[in-house]
């Protein structure tokens, strides 16, 4: 085995999907664009050359599928998504397609077929910043893509549908996408962990517990807006100050409540002069916890404590429901035979849950599913160019996964 | 005296000239536009039918005079400003124009002439919206307007410089409106209070004992961007809980501090993202006091409060200071002349600083100032289609310029 040349072998393939931009020289590649078609392809001729047959399906995935020792058979499923965030890192989502289409260059290589297929998949569009609508090649692949997404449009107008059929692909052929549960084994991602968990304890990989659910709200707080100078502090109804005590109050309260985050991402005042009390403050809230009674109970004292804070300051508050996520449990015997591996490999099987949202939690309704998460350097950030994954944790990532994919015991029938 | 009427009329002037706006029904009127033409042909169209000599000067003020029982004589200099802030109320500005020239048709009616002349004054600019700089007109008059502010740019990219000359102004005669002392008694202006003191005190005119000094800044806070999900609350450097920290102790240091008011208008985090912790928060601020004293120790209060909130949470903040403002300070024999001519209608001279500032402020280096302040109704909110005024406060008010024109006593020599 070469491991080190092959996580040196990763991070170049990394390096030349993310020349597929629209904005060089950050990385920005979205969901159905000719950068996403160009990525795919290069993936498709990775997957050929490693022994794969390979194409495109009717949503833009890029399916690899490498035969068992019968043709046909039930088949283990891997993979992540090859779109990004605008001005992304290299490795989010890539990783989960370059790593596992090495593990079967191997098996190719040693003309090794095991009892049962194994398909990689790059799903076209996971992080949803065409369209507003996340996991679409994973909704397809579990039956739950809804066709009304088609209809929504991007910021030029343009909808899904149009869009998938300059692409090359088919929307009335979405539902044939669906997986029947009897020929999938199971679902293993392998990603960056996008955090600081792993870094901070000195560890290269880590195996998912659980995909944290989430949700997200739109805060409209509302007051009075009046001139800068001429309204006596003790007289306004200043819509801002009232959002930034909420601001604070989501984190006071994320972080008294263990295994939940809180965080508001946008904000804006408005009327937005600089002489001018704010009449309006809108802002975004994310809640997140791997188990949905705790959101629940998250977003509960949130709310509560958001109306409390607008009584007190004669605000008035509205929330909008955008979008709400359960939580997606990872199943035990995958943790198992993941915590196998690693410990074939000398290493400890920390787990910890995914704050982020992941492919696999779409795949759950057909499919068990599993996660093998990789060190996040730099502090752990991601979505941003300084997202770093050294060569040796991608080595020993693939070596992992090579041997979980060689030890795979099925579920007992 | 037909008072009620002549409040009817100034409000039925007011509405006429709120017709000239680039963005109907909203009122948006800014410097050399062609509604400022339009706006200042109607004015000047006004002031003549009022016995002024009426013509606009070569920055595109709206200049009338009504000479004295001798030709020539030094002049009470009154008015205030024709332009307006986007989507504004109708009588911010205008009022003080419209006050006096009905004063001055009263006199003219009654064949009466002053010892002194009289001119009236609608500034082409006092609100900054085009080129982001303020009270241009009353700084001309002062000798302090700045040539160098010819070159500032529109949003459209024209200057200042072109655009008065396609005005049909004179950049180059800018210095010669400066006015000599000797020839100007004072500068009184009328204002719509823009505030909900008066309003709230139950009286419909109030005496202004100085216009504030104000200070602005732009504050950027610099934490860590991360991603919603994976980043734990407890190994977060949030920007925006920072800058939400920041706004509040903003609120509590001026409500400590009697005679200052501290203003966050605009708030933005970056990267701006839902699911994206604020790696960056940038945010305004605007302190102000009556006192330049008060404003420096407020100022100095909430800096070093910034710097601590940024500390405790290992953030970056810096500060850019966009603008300062001295206090201005109304003359005490003016203000007792004012409340001379209150008293004569039953009205207690209630005295106030204006929080806002006016074009008086920038004529203080030539004349003594003062200002009359109307009532402001609907909570006192201006800036603002909301803005109003009731018929019988503006004929108050044109009551008592009047008479304050008339009683007028020239500072002893």
């Amino acid at each position: 085995m070469n491991s080190p040349d092959a996580g040196r072998r990763l991070l170049a393939q990394a390096d030349e999907l993310a020349q597929f931009t629209e904005d060089p020289p950050r990385v920005t590649r979205v969901f159905l664009s000719p950068q996403h078609r160009a990525a795919g392809e290069k993936i498709l001729a990775w997957m050929r050359e490693a022994g794969m047959s390979a194409s495109f399906d009717a949503l833009g995935n890029a399916v690899g599928r490498y035969e068992g020792t019968s043709p046909g058979a039930p088949a283990l499923l891997t993979g992540s998504h090859m779109d990004s965030v605008r001005n992304a890192g290299r490795y989010d989502g890539i990783f989960g397609i370059l790593c596992p289409i090495e593990c079967i260059r191997r098996l190719h290589a040693a003309g090794k077929r095991l009892p049962f297929a194994i398909e990689v998949i790059a799903f076209g569009d996971e992080e949803g910043v065409r369209f507003s609508a996340t996991l679409l090649g994973s909704h397809a692949l579990s039956g739950t893509f809804d066709p009304a997404w088609l209809e929504k449009k991007d910021a030029a107008g343009t909808t899904m549908r149009e869009a998938l059929c300059t692409f090359g692909g088919d929307p009335d052929a979405i539902p044939r996408l669906k997986r029947d549960p009897a020929t999938v084994l199971a679902f293993v991602e392998a990603h960056i962990e996008q955090g600081p968990v792993l870094l901070d304890k000195d560890l290269p990989l880590g195996i998912v517990t659980a995909i944290a659910g989430g949700s997200r709200y739109a805060v409209d707080v509302t007051g009075l807006a009046g001139h800068a100078g001429t309204v006596p502090m003790g007289m306004r109804r200043d819509a801002l100050a009232g959002a930034a005590e909420m601001v604070l109050a989501a984190e006071r309260i994320a972080l008294a409540m263990p295994g939940t985050v809180a965080t508001i991402g946008r904000i804006e005042a408005r009327p937005g002069a600089i002489n001018v009390i704010p009449g309006e403050a809108k802002f975004t809230l994310d809640a997140r916890a791997g188990e949905d009674g705790l959101r629940h109970a998250l977003e509960e004292k949130l709310l509560a404590e958001f109306r409390a804070i607008a009584r007190r300051r004669n605000l008035e508050v509205n929330f909008t429901k955008l979008l709400e996520l359960k939580a997606a449990q990872c199943a035990p015997r995958l943790i198992d035979q993941l915590a196998a591996s690693l410990a074939r490999h000398g290493l400890s099987g920390h787990r910890l849950p995914s704050g982020a949202g992941h492919d696999a939690m779409a795949i759950a309704p057909v499919a068990e599913i599993a996660m093998l998460f990789v060190r996040c350097g730099n502090g752990g950030i991601s979505h941003h160019p300084d997202e770093t994954m050294t060569a040796a944790d991608a080595a020993l990532a693939t070596d992992v996964l090579h041997d979980f994919i060689l030890h795979y015991e099925a579920r007992p029938a």
